[in-house]
């Protein structure tokens, strides 16, 4: 059973065999109170807001390498953000509202006082996006992680109304696409961070490294409520924006960004500039300072920009082959 | 993104830092005709049947240190239907039918062909309980993951109709609990086995340790569709009859198991048999044999017990303190 946490591979006399009951007992009651929704004995309830014709959307992701780096730098915290973020960042895209959320939790040794820490930031971040935390599992797995390693994998699932279904059907040809400016790295590109850490190009700095993944959510909210022509939104992540920005655009259509038209966070000019990395590279791997792009008609663009903090107008949608056209 | 499944970690030039993205891409192309229900560029899309009052029920769990064992004995494909089965297994205590499932798959390094049989197996085990793949995650992360090794968490959603919410505040005294045989091991218990197995008293018998969770959505959807009077349903997982069937009864009520009533499946005998494990910790740590119970009034037993599959009339509900009484 997944809710409340419960250790899967609960052992033997067995402290011996690397898995801790009582270390498992402490973190389950810290834990049972940061989980809203209903909970009965096996799995979590949420009763559906009335809706038309609802359909439900689901997602699930991790944090990536971005695990280890702060595990190494000895700040974990920012991970529950980064989880709820890299999972109800791609709800959103679709026009769905987060309605819950549920996370897992691997350790190689259970540390109740690390796995609180870890929990209470996925609760927190949760509530900022107005999604509950329904549940969650944590195993503990010896032999499998090293003790101090853990991994985390987040499950987001929300809810559109058929006819609010974004996607590139929607968007056309002198659309204009807004970015919204990203925290930093996110949590896309840490195999490359760390390489670039560990042969010392970058500072073991966490505050320029680790800072968490920007939840967009209130964002979108935001334009969904004041009822602004949205037409497509993009999450960017792994593949960076090469990749992601044409998710979100029709076949025959293509976006064209302007490199000029907003700035390169800290975190990612500290990357460019180690000089290790080749521009494109660099492109097809972070988020270059935009987290989020969202496709708007031209009508709509200062609305856009006004509801949304840091948000820059940095290309449009032209007829075009596949793929991004950067100028 | 989550959908289709592509490698968080993605990395540099970068199969110097440990991640492979040709491999990453091969596997892609290999499961995206795995994935059912909708699919836009960045999350799953599932239409909500039509309903009056729908609960949304939401379960996640892991396979535990099983992962382990069947990796150390070659034999990794069964653990896709282990993964689907301790979460659906969960979702229909609730009374709920599974609607989409979607996996986190997270591996040291990218072998395209052990992750199509691992993604394969969760597609075929979805299609046995009725309920979409609507997508999942494959994470590479050296580092944190030895080469050849490897985690999977799953993520269940299901609905049930309000009123049919199955819980404690249905169970009587007087009611009768029908056990359903497990396929053997389950996926509980595996720091103990694999302990066992490296001290010699466990035979290195992937058959014996290593059948895949039995599914028992379709069982629990038959007493549904026939109108059978359901009271409770208990998954038995870590913690065993005692900790799982009480969540079933309500305060005041107690379980009540005969254990003659039902046979040891042969995996669960040979761990009894080593004589390594005290009684009782086999009980809180094993299946002891019984995957599900249902908790059913009399006048449905002979439905239940004749629906089922290798089902036993194992014992009853009466009034007494909390926790399990085995006689």
């Amino acid at each position: 059973m997944s809710d409340p946490r419960t250790p899967t591979a609960a052992g033997t006399s067995y402290r011996d065999a690397g898995v801790d009951l009582d270390a498992a007992r402490r973190h389950t009651e810290g834990i049972a109170r940061l989980v809203t929704g209903g909970v009965t004995g096996f799995a979590g309830v949420y009763p559906l807001p009335p809706m038309r014709d609802p359909l439900l959307v689901g997602c699930t992701d991790g944090v990536g390498t971005k695990v280890l780096l702060a595990q190494e730098l000895g700040r974990v915290a920012g991970l529950g953000q980064d989880l709820v973020a890299m999972c109800v960042n791609d709800l959103v895209c679709t026009g769905a509202r987060p309605l819950f959320f549920l996370d897992y939790l691997a350790v190689g040794r259970l540390d109740p006082e690390e796995a609180g820490v870890l929990v209470g930031a996925i609760a927190e971040a949760c509530a900022a996006c107005s999604c509950a935390l329904l549940g969650g599992e944590t195993a503990e797995m010896p032999g499998l992680y090293a003790p101090g390693h853990f991994d985390l994998a987040g499950f987001a699932v929300g809810a559109v109304e058929r006819d609010a279904l974004l996607g590139p059907h929607r968007v056309e040809a002198g659309d204009v696409i807004v970015g919204i400016g990203s925290s930093g790295l996110h949590s896309n590109g840490y195999s490359l961070v760390r390489r670039l850490v560990a042969d010392g190009h970058l500072a073991r700095d966490p505050d320029l490294l680790l800072a968490p993944t920007r939840l967009y959510t209130a964002d979108v909210a935001r334009l969904q409520d004041s009822g602004v022509a949205l037409h497509g939104v993009a999450h960017i992540t792994g593949g960076g924006l090469p990749e992601n920005l044409p998710r979100a655009i029709p076949e025959g259509l293509r976006p064209v960004v302007d490199r000029a038209a907003w700035p390169l966070p800290p975190a990612v000019a500290a990357v460019v500039d180690t000089g290790q990395v080749d521009p494109d590279e660099c492109w097809s791997t972070f988020n270059m300072g935009l987290g989020m792009c969202l496709v708007v008609p031209q009508e709509a663009v200062a609305a856009a920009s006004s509801l949304i903090e840091d948000a820059h107008v940095v290309g449009w949608v032209e007829q075009g082959p596949p793929g991004l056209r950067i100028v």
